[in-house]
């Protein structure tokens, strides 16, 4: 047994929803040594925007589980042996004292939203390759379509390219490859041992691929000779799921349309709308140089009424809905359980911010 | 080695379509040993109206591969030693002297319609979930729609029966695992063991559930006490792929329809319209009773323009066409090939009609 004599724990949530009793009584019921207070603390809007917890709300606190607000310093949670966050990033807060003088563990629920948006990129995927559209607006006439018999591709066989290859690209990448497809991985840093390729973040059970066995090939870098290389492996679809940093600002542009172009490949942005040079793609998509694309996300959003991207041929544009989900909430109680689990059993804590990286 | 001496193998191709002569080449560089003859026979409107091929066409070979010509009666054809038709099915010939009166091993390419038609009701059953339609008219207006936040419930944790777990079946069901869904499977005859579970026809590689391991509970059953037993387990959704045959005409009813209404089932229909008692269909989708329905097949088709079906709510309608696919002649041959390498070395062929059954 690995059990540590240690202080009690005592766990405070402060999020901007009314306390969702029956997560909480799961907790309670799982964990009956540890003490769990909840604040209804902060609003949906001021979610990204930290609200001051009072020194003697964190009293004696060992966690703090928060949207947003902190401890003004570190002086005032004195106690506080971790602060988990609920959401998937940790931007809203890096100037905070908390995040730049403090050593206190950052917790993220990073993972949480690969089968959401997984499922989004195989069904604008799928309607593209099928041209559901024409269907569906036969079907408001009433009409059964005339379809040529030949019909579309299907995807096995297909190569997709996923670009960065974390929770979502890992979710992707286990359901393409169920669909017969052959998955390339591309990773910032060189992933050449079966360790390195590991998945050490949170996953949802049953999805993923926390072994990185999946893809038949790995590439990496950050300049654009290794971007080539990647995008002329004959892709056809390229899925584009890296952060939006200063190296993938514009990473995907006029000359890597031109490398695309040979194969048509399609494209699909779940990631943010500046990692593409968004007139290149609207470009490229009149011309034909790629088959076509779906974007979850543009630039900027909300996308303006005249932009052309909107009547751009062969594209599917949502408004930044393709994590949205229902079980938002409850995923995001499993990865705190799961941590702490952890924290009794003295064992490593997941989704730990690298304070230097950023995430 | 467990070759066996044997008269030289002639494979006569007479298919509605010009030569295919990439495939063609394939088999004769694969099978150096075999002759191939390639006919361009009949026309795609005669597909289905078994034409004669002349006694003199046939002379001394030992495989015919049609899509629905035949030798007049055995006795035109004493060299040979199977059928391979390019449909899955053969209804279309149930009624000729040599179904009927001889015992030429008949094949068919059954198995090879999984891919494309699973990736349909993965669509369809995705796009209803997300309501992709509204994205797809609010972009028509160029508008970033204000989309409730929290969003549609993902497939993870959503259990799925399938009513008729052939190659189809097993195709949804490898996906769905992959997307983190429990799968339920029914068959008509009980599958008990882990040889009954088995699909020993041609599964396209990469693909299916050849050893019927995905479903965590397997039902069975003809009459209606069994399909109400399935139909009770708390299915989000329903894939109906059973073949039509007099007991499941009608299948799904309204009193399927009352036992769905406990879980508001989704319900897909990729097998034939009249499986579905359709006014009860429009019905149930009309009083909420389901959550939605998408279907690939009516009764009749093609669907008459005042048939209350088209503007049910909350329904998809495909003009049958899930099956759709340009890879489909190629499959045919991949079936073909299978078979001539087991003809070859005396191994049991696959996909073998059992006349008696019907497929």
């Amino acid at each position: 047994m690995n059990w540590i004599l240690k202080k009690k724990e005592r766990v405070l949530f402060t999020l901007p929803l009314p306390e969702p009793t029956h997560l909480l009584d799961r907790l309670r019921e799982k964990f009956p040594d540890i003490d769990f207070e909840y604040i209804n603390f902060g609003t949906i809007e001021t979610f990204r925007k930290p609200e001051t917890i009072p020194r003697e709300t964190l009293a004696g606190k060992t966690v703090l589980v928060t949207a947003g607000g902190l401890p003004a310093t570190a002086a005032d949670c004195p106690d506080l042996e971790l602060i988990h966050f609920i959401s998937a990033g940790v931007n809203h807060v890096q100037k905070h004292p908390i995040y730049t003088n403090s050593d206190i563990p950052l917790a993220t629920v990073s993972g949480i939203h690969g089968p959401p948006i997984a499922e989004w990129v195989l069904m604008t995927t799928l309607l593209r390759n099928r041209e559901y559209e024409k269907f569906y607006e036969a079907q408001k006439e009433h009409q059964w379509l005339n379809y040529p018999a030949k019909g579309a591709r299907d995807m096995v066989g297909q190569r997709i390219g996923i670009l960065g290859y974390g929770s979502i690209g890992r979710q992707v990448a286990n359901v393409s490859r169920a669909m017969g497809m052959e998955v390339l991985a591309y990773t910032a840093t060189p992933k050449t041992t079966p360790e390195s390729r590991k998945d050490h973040g949170f996953v949802v059970p049953g999805t993923g691929d926390a072994d990185g066995t999946i893809p038949s090939q790995w590439f990496s870098g950050t300049d654009k000779a290794d971007l080539h290389n990647f995008l002329s492996q004959d892709l056809d679809i390229l899925l584009i799921a890296v952060p939006l940093t200063p190296q993938t600002h514009h990473f995907i542009s006029k000359a890597e349309f031109e490398v695309l172009a040979k194969r048509r490949t399609f494209i699909s942005n779940i990631a943010r709308g500046p990692v593409i040079d968004q007139p290149a793609l609207v470009e490229a998509l009149k011309n034909g140089d790629i088959r076509g694309a779906a974007v979850d996300v543009t630039d900027p959003e909300p996308l303006p009424a005249d932009d052309p991207l909107w009547d751009a041929p062969n594209v599917t544009i949502t408004p930044h809905v393709s994590a949205q989900n229902s079980q938002t909430v409850e995923r995001i109680f499993q990865v705190i359980e799961a941590n702490l689990e952890r924290k009794q059993k003295g064992e490593k804590l997941i989704n730990i911010v690298d304070r230097k990286r950023g995430y």
